[in-house]
């Protein structure tokens, strides 16, 4: 029989009433004639709390034991869907990460898959049990230790779990009903997309669209998982939420698929940086070494000698960038004037996989900003996607004068 | 090193501050030279939710989705207690049942331990560790599904593992300081006992004193493992609590060692029972086929061919008792005239291994009771017990009594 993957997020299984609603909807696809594997989160809030308590009892714990503690909320939500399931008489059993076994490297808290087996459940599949109920976000080291695949993992769980078993689908049920255009709650104009491909969607969930984890978007494109977001909260069609799928899997689409943008950027500059051959490669290799993720980068035109050099970082990084940056100034391997952090600002992406054959959307992007009097500080691109920094008091203006700009509330 | 195997349950790893408390008195245990196995309950309340959650989801549960379940609240406390210790410089790790592995029968929400192989955590006490915390309760099935003991089934594991690795002691932290001569909420004059014989002990925890669960005393009795008893809250010296041992190991002792009471005994009489040989066997079988825990068993002197047989079942199993005796008799299996259910009364029992070599014991219980004017409904006695049924309003009395009458506030 075909397999489906269904994977309900922590608010799907808040309370026992949602477990039900949820496991009613896997009843739905098993009476398709799907064999479902159904991947759980913990009820919303647990690991939260099960992290709070591993912080509150060591800062800076043994990431295996944090591993042995969080993985506990899965465990629970995993048996109790079984249980419902079996109460609608739909022949179901839970899964712990160990017991697939779902292995993964050695790197806790936030480990990778290597592998899963699918001989236990198929072998379980080919005596009649219908559905097969996965605690999510967990595996199991080399070493026989409980790993966790990182916060968002369980949307990486389902994905791989779906590229082993060859699912015909994917489908992710949370608590939005799909991927729009840009948030809602800035533009009442966005509009839910039927369809998304891979690298629109890894795009926009690289920067901040809280939909699907990066990892699962990634992992879904390299195995050509077809992935569907949808809603827990309403009655479901087929054809429901969005589905993120390879390019050549959507027939029409806008040049600009979406409008993305973060509060949690700073810009930083260093000025009057002594310039010479590898001075960016020096001072970019200290920020890593330091932890800090670098996004966007400008350096400015030398005079006579000297340089300025800006780049964005994540907000609660700035410390840590700072701090390598004075070390590097003090051990003289970087000589500059100042560091200057501004974190008032927004960074504004517009993401399509049409800009590649289009050409236009950077000039149409920076004009329409120019028409609000928006001023641009920083400016970056990929080849789907154009970024700017811009002061972040015109973030919801120039969210909304671009959804506009780009026509996003028409179909193609 | 020598080995100690420290158990906490519910109330000693309550909170974050308790689980501390609990890691200093590890710490203490270390710092004398033991290696130590930790084993943990779950946080006192979680178990009951997770219990309640299955038995809303689905009453007459799955029992390998239930101990996958129930199961996962000594797992947060295991790696708590790793953490904290830690913490403290003492070099910790956890393991979950199946990481032991703590193999047990398949006999799922109670099943029976049947080996705990000894390698793993002796490589990681060879290699330095101090201290394995271990979630109790939990293990794993040769299907390789998670197992649970039952219900207070960590103080089995502890015995368990302290029989594994020959510990010189087990030491059992919960919320009270020891064995008392009997509760002292009915007896203001009740002591704390030194020591107490595994015997004794085992018919005070099956007559309700709810200290140690039955099956850790059994299995300590047959392994030889030393078992102590004693408080989580306060601080604790090498004599602390009560020592529960080989009766050799005890010098000096009372006659009788303690005064039990129940209040959830029954009294049932099948009155005008039509008597053959075999009838007792018949309804004896009945009841046990229907699920009854029979405890005492009194026949009347049977009068023209009938006689009245008298019997004390559990309070919650009135009913069952009830239905399976009408039952009986609709068959035709059993003639009697009617079954009359007394509720309103109570078990005393003295427990002691003296009355092994001293006699007077029984009569002077009668005694005592009949002074205060206390009627005995029925009697059972054992080698080292003898239990009464009486009316449930002398209970108090009569335990306050036959506590005095044996000078139980003495020490031997």
């Amino acid at each position: 029989m075909p397999v489906l993957v269904m994977k309900f997020g922590g608010t799907s299984v808040a309370t026992l009433d949602r477990i039900r609603r949820a496991a009613k909807r896997v009843g739905v696809e098993v009476a398709k004639g799907y064999d479902v594997i159904v991947i759980v989160s913990a009820m919303s809030g647990k690991t939260n709390e099960l992290v709070g308590w591993v912080n509150e009892t060591s800062p800076l714990f043994d990431a295996r034991e944090y591993d042995a503690v969080v993985s506990s909320g899965e465990n629970v939500t995993a048996g109790l869907m079984a249980l419902t399931l079996q109460e609608m008489d739909v022949p179901a059993r839970s899964w712990q990460g160990w017991q697939v076994p779902l292995k993964t490297s050695s790197v806790h808290s936030s480990a990778r898959i290597e592998e899963i087996p699918t001989d236990n459940i198929n072998a379980k599949f080919g005596e009649g049990m219908r559905v097969a109920v996965v605690a999510g976000f967990q595996g199991i080291s080399p070493e026989g230790r409980i790993t966790t695949l990182g916060r968002g993992g369980s949307d990486t769980t389902a994905v791989a779990f779906a590229a082993a078993f060859q699912a015909e689908r994917c489908d992710i049920y949370t608590d939005v009903d799909g991927v729009y255009t840009t948030d809602p709650r800035v533009s009442s104009k966005a509009r839910k997309l039927d369809k998304i491909a891979f690298e629109e969607m890894l795009e926009l969930a690289s920067l901040g669209a809280k939909v699907l984890q990066t990892r699962s978007v990634e992992l879904a494109m390299r195995y050509k998982v077809r992935l569907r977001v949808l809603s827990s909260f309403e009655e479901q069609s087929d054809e429901a939420g969005t589905l993120v799928c390879d390019e050549e899997d959507i027939m029409e689409s806008n040049v600009v698929a979406g409008v993305a943008f973060s509060r949690d950027e700073a810009k930083m500059t260093l000025v009057s940086v002594a310039d010479r051959p590898g001075i960016a490669a020096t001072i970019f290799t200290a920020l890593s070494e330091a932890g800090v993720n670098v996004d966007m980068i400008v350096q400015n035109i030398s005079e006579e000698g000297r340089t300025d050099m800006t780049f964005s970082c994540p907000t609660d990084q700035v410390a840590r960038a700072e701090k390598a940056m004075d070390a590097a100034k003090g051990e003289g391997i970087i000589n500059f004037h100042e560091l200057i952090a501004d974190t008032d600002v927004a960074k504004i992406s517009v993401v399509g996989i049409g800009m590649r054959s289009h050409t236009g959307v950077a000039a149409k992007m920076f004009q329409c900003l120019s028409a609000e009097g928006i001023n641009i500080k920083v400016i970056t691109t990929s080849e789907i996607k154009i970024s700017v920094l811009i002061d972040r008091k015109y973030m919801e203006l120039a969210v909304q004068a671009l959804h506009d700009a780009f026509e996003l509330d028409k179909a193609a």
